[in-house]
């Protein structure tokens, strides 16, 4: 008799974003006329830039001759992008990562998830509180946490407070943990640390043998110049951390695909026996026995993005966002909430002041001002009274929704 | 301190294509000369087909302008593929699938393997011998299996010989088991399964419960009327099988990337306590957390496939391939060798009758006719002696290759 994985039985709700989707087709159901302004999901609105779409095109017409014809690539991506990457997103920044510590893959949520699959199940997990709801959700499915408390909390992970008190920076916890998953810039504050506290947290990790999952999937949006992109740029962190980057962001790729997670090959865990392992040939054969690579022309196109033209390109379609970012924190701000982010992320970070939970306030964003934004709460208990909006839509739309909103009485 | 996924270290050797792909390179360096014709790893030849690349383009196309721009589609892959592989692949040979019963994806291989992600860690699992090689690697990592016994099986597993006395065709085994893969066409024996016996495994399924991993990433070369392409052709299917398609294959998608898996609604495992649970509702949950769905212009290319010209452009491109396969079988017969497959599948399996192990075969024929093929006992231990010749090869390649072979001495 076949048994399933009772783990899932643990899993409370659906997936953040697939409620948010019910919940808008059922207003726009019982309101057909209704305007809506989508600001919910993280998704990209601008098209692709025409050195990506030139590239793209350019590797389809390879496709269709057998002289240039791909069939399987190396699993783990070409080489061409690899190289790319390591040069423009490491080098360049003074990280000292090659190209054959670059993994691409088709997402960072598909990795960020997968990635656990290296570690054994005894490992203790610390995860930001609010944060992208991922991570917790493949521990749950994983096995890699016990019952589900009531209050927002699963049993044996190791919640870390993200609050305007702490700048929605974590502490170091008290509590013994072995992996730590850091997304910074953060989804949903907007939240960055600084060179200061990122070594403080380095420090912590090689002398507890500590693991960092390192979320920069948003690094692209970082403005101000003292802020590291890659934990790369902090000494020592090679021998501790593992980075995952994404196109889906910086270059519009949500529905492309193409993602990389990088991983050093100083990198080591530990066997039972306390030996020291290597990181980087276990992913390797993850990477190749269960993933087939990425679409070449996808690969292609993702290459695109480290030209010149390329650069440029994207680079205008960041400002493009965060000058959206600029104007829900300046609108926002002058109607009363506590605003936080969107200054290195395209995230605002919003709580009413007046002591409203998150769903109440997608309500009536929903319902009064046809505007979709997404509940703190379903982030985590800590995002409880938040609200988070992306600033991942048209200029007009978000000017649009800030008038709406102005107009609301709370 | 993090600890590693210890079951990585039972993992025998390298995955086998890789192997093989070192074991020419390093006979190209000292051979540079040598003009190698690669028959090995089981990747297509023949460009993407004219339907499918005028969709590529167009989808790109789309994906340049604000208004045709799409950003994170459904994760389960949109509706109108979905809506025309229920149409073209089920409806059309009878089998009553819908399309909210189907989950798009990147690729089988990741398939085949992640499924085992909602099923608990106790139940036994069944696999050929010999079978494409990542399910039982699948099944080490996860920690589903015992110790590696030395003799090229692994404790825990159930292991069905696929052998000339059985056609290939596994018996039912006599050992209690949870869950089975079936890989029909087989890759590598290239062995098919008529009504009857099918009939037989899913009578067995629905008798003791077991699910059924139905692989048929190659059911697009059966060319005999009598063999079902869908194990959903079969009676009760739907209450016990999974079902695992590529366009890998099928298409000519190695290198683009796109395939898609069945749970059909009716289908359920169980809990601890004996209580049924769909399944459908836990991959749909593991797909849309861990998985961001399928980069929308190789859907777009990929549903091209069923449209009139896809259809008939596809048809010929798989029948170039099965010349080869005929090619294959004739001329080795010819040679001597013990010759199977390649009737219904694009894999001619292939025995020396003369006792030489395969990898022996694999180094005398890269050596001596800088042939490369598969050796059988790589895909198990009931492979040995064998080798896969793969028909994805240019035609003239496969004839050249077969004058060189037949001035071997054996």
């Amino acid at each position: 008799m076949a048994h399933i994985n009772e783990n899932y039985s643990k899993l409370q709700g659906g997936y953040l974003f697939p409620e948010i989707g019910r919940r808008v087709r059922e207003f726009q159901k019982s309101h057909p006329e209704a305007d809506i302004i989508r600001m919910g999901i993280g998704d990209v609105t601008q098209p692709l830039c025409p050195a990506v779409i030139k590239a793209f095109h350019e590797a389809v017409d390879e496709m269709s001759k057998a002289g240039t014809f791909k069939g399987y690539g190396p699993e783990q991506g070409y080489e061409f992008l690899r190289e790319a990457i390591a040069k423009n997103d490491y080098h360049s920044r003074g990280a000292d990562i090659s190209a054959d510590e670059i993994f691409v893959s088709d997402g960072s949520k598909c990795d960020t998830a997968n990635i656990l699959e290296i570690f054994g199940s005894n490992n203790i997990i610390a995860v930001q509180d609010p944060v992208y709801p991922v991570y917790v959700d493949s521990c749950v499915m994983g096995g890699r946490t016990g019952e589900y408390t009531g209050n927002g909390y699963f049993k044996g992970l190791v919640y870390m407070p993200c609050t305007a008190e702490n700048n929605f920076i974590p502490e170091i916890p008290r509590e013994k943990i072995d992996i730590v998953y850091l997304c910074l810039p953060n989804n949903p504050t907007g939240a960055t640390a600084g060179k200061e506290k990122l070594k403080e947290w380095v420090d912590f990790a090689v002398k507890n043998r500590v693991i960092i999952l390192y979320d920069a999937a948003y690094e692209a949006y970082i403005m101000e110049p003292d802020i590291p992109h890659s934990i790369y740029e902090i000494e020592g962190a090679r021998d501790v951390a593992i980075e995952f980057r994404s196109f889906s962001k910086t270059a519009g790729f949500t529905g492309t695909r193409c993602a990389f997670t990088v991983i050093p090959k100083s990198l080591v865990a530990y066997t039972s026996g306390g030996s020291a392992m290597p990181l980087h040939p276990l992913w390797f054969r993850r990477h190749t026995t269960k993933f087939n690579g990425v679409s070449y022309p996808v690969q292609k196109a993702a290459a695109a993005v480290y030209t010149e033209e390329g650069k440029k390109e994207v680079k205008a379609i960041i400002n493009y966002y965060m000058n959206n970012a600029r104007i829900l924190r300046e609108n926002l701000s002058a109607m009363g909430f506590r605003v936080f982010g969107g200054v290195n992320a395209p995230y605002v970070w919003v709580n009413s002041g007046r002591g409203i939970r998150s769903w109440d306030m997608f309500d009536k964003l929903l319902g009064e001002a046809n505007v979709v934004a997404t509940p703190g709460s379903g982030f985590g208990p800590s995002g409880e009274g938040y609200i988070r909006f992306s600033a991942f839509a048209r200029n007009e739309d978000v000017i649009r929704a800030m008038e709406r909103i102005k107009n609301l009485k709370w």
